[in-house]
């Protein structure tokens, strides 16, 4: 397979770091050609504006979203972001790997996302009306690759557990996993993470480090999160809230979960 | 009051800019004093790096959390940060207002929250010991002052509704609320949030701006959101999970409410 690593930690001899350089190793040994967008090394422009669209007319009122969709209908989108969207055609599989900082990704993670994921590439595709509301939710530009997160945390696993102060770990991820890349159509494998980063020791990271080694060579073949696809009858358009029939009585986030 | 509005939108001729303009004089017009990081038009620096330590030994290996401790001990973290610190010790309420990108504020926003919030500042505050796991969620430097998030969205309310396709707004927004605002001690009022942003004619921009009035005018006196504090009882500490008999049988974000 092609595998795209999408890295952000400003460290090379950081935990992350040294995880990163094993994925690359263990995946390549595996057969697989892999590619990484090491965003603090390539110094990543992290916010979305203007300058991102160079075609554009100057002075006029920049709109992110309609801008974003002629750049994109007409090419001209800054070189940086159509190179990353290169990428993500190319891959098979795509491993967004970060730590958690304040319950989310880094800014400079989000910043490729925000930038990369243009009108008509990752959002705003396929066709809008009273009974369609596009391609996204599992279909989408990018249907039919797989995604994974490789994340780690300083707190303890317990702190993200079904009643840990800082919210179950799954439903943390839930707007990354499904709101970012079951959107525009990967199918998102279960995440690897690594709690309590600053107590790791040799054994610990030996432990770590196999573990993930177990989880990349099944890459391929790991049964995804069953998310419900938006046009798959679960939900009413255009109100697109769950039939009641879909997980009745249930709200939140798992209940988009088969 | 002391009211710092940070604000990120790229374009001021946008309806959040016409927000933050409004929500200025509102309460200005109150008595207030307003300050307003407008993060875009500051050309805030989004990633946080090595860079924003300038005393740290040149090529030693960069830890976020050590380097942000030493500098801020020292008081040699980069202008900009320890500039946004002071605005927020002088402020008496603070407002986020965003345009939510990809399910979260934009990154340049996170960016701010990755650097403002040092080791010492914002986090690592207080005892850390077998029975103490610090002064967080609802303790901390900034506690006793108010904050509140102000956030537009392209999608329909129902979209974010409880069996909503996005998820229920609240939990989406719980990560910021909880894991950003409430952990270094904010009292966190209910957000004020505007759907379907790019159907904003006349009247319903004079309702939204009137409505957003209202909530500034009572910045002082709503109640906040009953987020349980870390170390009010309801958590066993080092495993920082609810005890039994709190919110019995509960899981997800919404047990650590009252």
């Amino acid at each position: 397979m092609n595998v795209l690593i999408v890295y952000a930690h400003p460290e090379p001899k950081s935990l992350n770091g040294s995880l990163k350089d094993f994925s690359v190793k263990r995946l390549e040994r595996a057969g697989h050609v892999v590619q990484v967008s090491d965003l603090y090394a390539m110094n990543w422009k992290a916010s979305l504006d203007a300058d991102d669209f160079p075609g554009r007319q100057a002075g006029a009122r920049f709109d992110p979203s309609l801008d974003s969709k002629h750049a994109f209908e007409n090419g001209s989108q800054s070189q940086d972001i159509a190179l990353e969207q290169e990428k993500l055609r190319w891959a098979d599989a795509v491993i967004l790997q970060f730590p958690l900082w304040w319950f989310s990704m880094p800014a400079i993670l989000k910043g490729w996302v925000e930038r990369v994921y243009a009108y008509g590439f990752a959002y705003g595709v396929g066709e809008h009306s009273d009974t369609r509301w596009g391609e996204r939710y599992g279909e989408g530009t990018l249907a039919g690759k797989r995604a994974m997160l490789v994340v780690t945390t300083g707190g303890w696993e317990s702190h993200y557990g079904p009643r840990g102060i800082n919210g179950p770990i799954d439903d943390i991820l839930f707007p990354i996993q499904h709101g970012i890349l079951y959107y525009p159509g990967f199918d998102v494998l279960p995440p690897f993470v690594i709690y309590r980063t600053s107590r790791i020791d040799e054994a610990k990271y030996a432990e770590a480090r196999d573990a993930l080694g177990q989880r990349l060579d099944a890459l391929g073949t790991t049964a995804p999160i069953p998310f419900l696809p938006q046009n798959g009858g679960a939900y009413r358009i255009p109100a697109l809230t769950l039939r009641d029939e879909i997980a009745p009585g249930r709200t939140g986030f798992a209940a988009h979960v088969a």
